[in-house]
């Protein structure tokens, strides 16, 4: 059983579960289910920025202040989903190598899938996986800040959103509301000009949004290559962890994570489901033909298909 | 009923229509239904790209020039969804204003809704309305390229993304697959710095993507607010209903959307029932502790949740 290799640290086991839940195998799903008894002890942190914040470098740097405290890290990276993203992309993995003998360091990337909401599944089942393992800290690093990365992020511990100077970021900031998500802001390339300007949009944003004190969230600035502010960020991480667990928040969020879970198990199956009566629906009567022609209209069909959906589970 | 107002092309019944249909009203289905006959002529052209990109400014100078061949337009602005946009955003809605004593074009804003895929079946709802009235081209404009916006564009008509010179666009051309859906590349702001880079970027991009030379796609320059390569867009729009429309592919794209509109109405359904009957069984059998408690796995849930949303159908 893969399970009981992957709770004594067994990497190829893992890797392989990962590979069978990422292709949607149905092996897949009794591990995961096996393995989630031994789960819940990760700390699980969201890192969000646009294309060129530089998070890598970020994250390679905050890997390795984590595993200088004696913290084992797990680093999910998503890449995005073209498959002609290649050299800066993966250029940016092949740094991350300088922890490939470390065993405390387990990077896994994925790519983003074409359907909604699929990539949650694939993250979360990989969080299980890493988490199972024993990781101390499991971090989820995606490229953009659009509705998918926030639903990404959203249930994890930490959010930790990227941003830099000079790039026009606040409207970003404010879109798909990445400013109610942030747990902690970093300003990364701080030695660049504008950094006061976006320290200040984020001062006046944080006051708009969170009217009491207690709410505002940490604004650290960093400039990963050198180094500086790495240690800060570490210590902010640790210590939004320490705070949410005491305040209840910290059993909040495992629950949104694990009914996000759930959710994405049950849509991803009425897909599946929707796709396979929609194509016998499609030989049977003719719909696409009729659809056009307009004879019939996608609300009838929808109305249609869902109650034969619903009557398979006679 | 509504339906036979909005075919007479009655903009008060139009515009109560699309709301009911975003407030989820079930009255929004049967009206939806009834005005479905109606539709099929118009002409849909997604709009897209990032903040920044002067997309508004260029649509409002589009209308003007579909104006003034005698087409009627329909406007759909997808707006970021946080409620902190205020601004820039609204401001440029305003610009549209121009357009607000002209019966030949309809503008509509929808905000970007919290559930995924949730926007996709809003905007094609917009689109049955608007193509119903009678207007012969209705425009879809989304912020930004993510997976979201992709999803929105890649069943219309003709899908135009908007570039402009020294904003590192092209990570942004390969993230979520932009490449592959782009109908008409638009390099705007074509009188600043770098335009002649981003042409040979998307020149070296398309050679990579398009092998044959006949699905390269054009690409034009526009500088907006000047008018210059507005009459040049708005005649390769035309030219590409033209071209899909005998090759086929327009049916093709016809299908997917309607398609589209069947699955996010079965998607969204499935949710709702998903939502009820997880609240229940969390009241029923304490499930949110018991997952707490690793007692039971995500994974076991997600299948009775699945087999009692299947039962409801007997």
């Amino acid at each position: 059983m893969l399970h009981e290799r992957i709770i004594r640290g067994d990497i190829r086991a893992a890797a392989r579960l990962m590979r069978l839940a990422d292709d949607r195998d149905p092996r897949a799903r009794q591990e995961l289910s096996d393995l989630f008894e031994h789960t819940g002890k990760a700390h699980v942190i969201g890192i969000t920025g646009n294309p060129g914040a530089g998070k890598s470098t970020l994250v390679d740097m905050v890997v390795q202040d984590l595993r200088s405290r004696n913290l084992t890290v797990g680093v999910i990276a998503i890449d995005p989903s073209s498959p002609f993203t290649g050299g800066a992309i993966l250029g940016d993995r092949i740094r991350m190598q300088r922890h490939a003998e470390d065993e405390g360091v387990f990077i896994r990337s994925l790519a983003t899938r074409g359907h909604l909401g699929g990539l949650t599944r694939s993250t979360n089942d990989v969080v299980t996986v890493m988490d199972g393992m024993g990781y101390d800290i499991v971090i989820i690093e995606t490229v953009g800040v659009g509705q998918d990365e926030v639903e990404i992020v959203k249930t994890a511990h930490t959010s930790v959103v990227v941003l830099v100077p000079g790039m026009g970021d606040e409207i970003q900031i404010m879109k798909a509301g990445i400013l109610e998500i942030a747990d902690i802001f970093v300003v990364n390339k701080a030695d660049r000009p504008g950094v006061e300007r976006v320290m200040a949009e984020l001062s006046t944003l944080q006051h708009i949004v969170h009217h009491e004190d207690e709410d505002r969230v940490p604004v650290l600035k960093t400039v990963a290559p050198s180094n500086v502010g790495i240690r800060e960020l570490g210590d902010a991480m640790i210590a939004h962890l320490g705070k949410i667990s005491a305040s209840g928040e910290k059993a909040k969020r495992d629950q949104a994570r694990l009914r996000e879970i759930i959710l994405s198990y049950v849509r991803e199956s009425t897909q599946e489901r929707f796709n396979q009566r929609f194509r016998e629906f499609d030989e049977r009567q003719d719909v696409s033909k009729r659809l056009l022609a307009r004879e019939v209209s996608p609300y009838e069909v929808a109305d249609l298909l869902l109650s034969e959906i619903l009557a398979e589970g006679r």
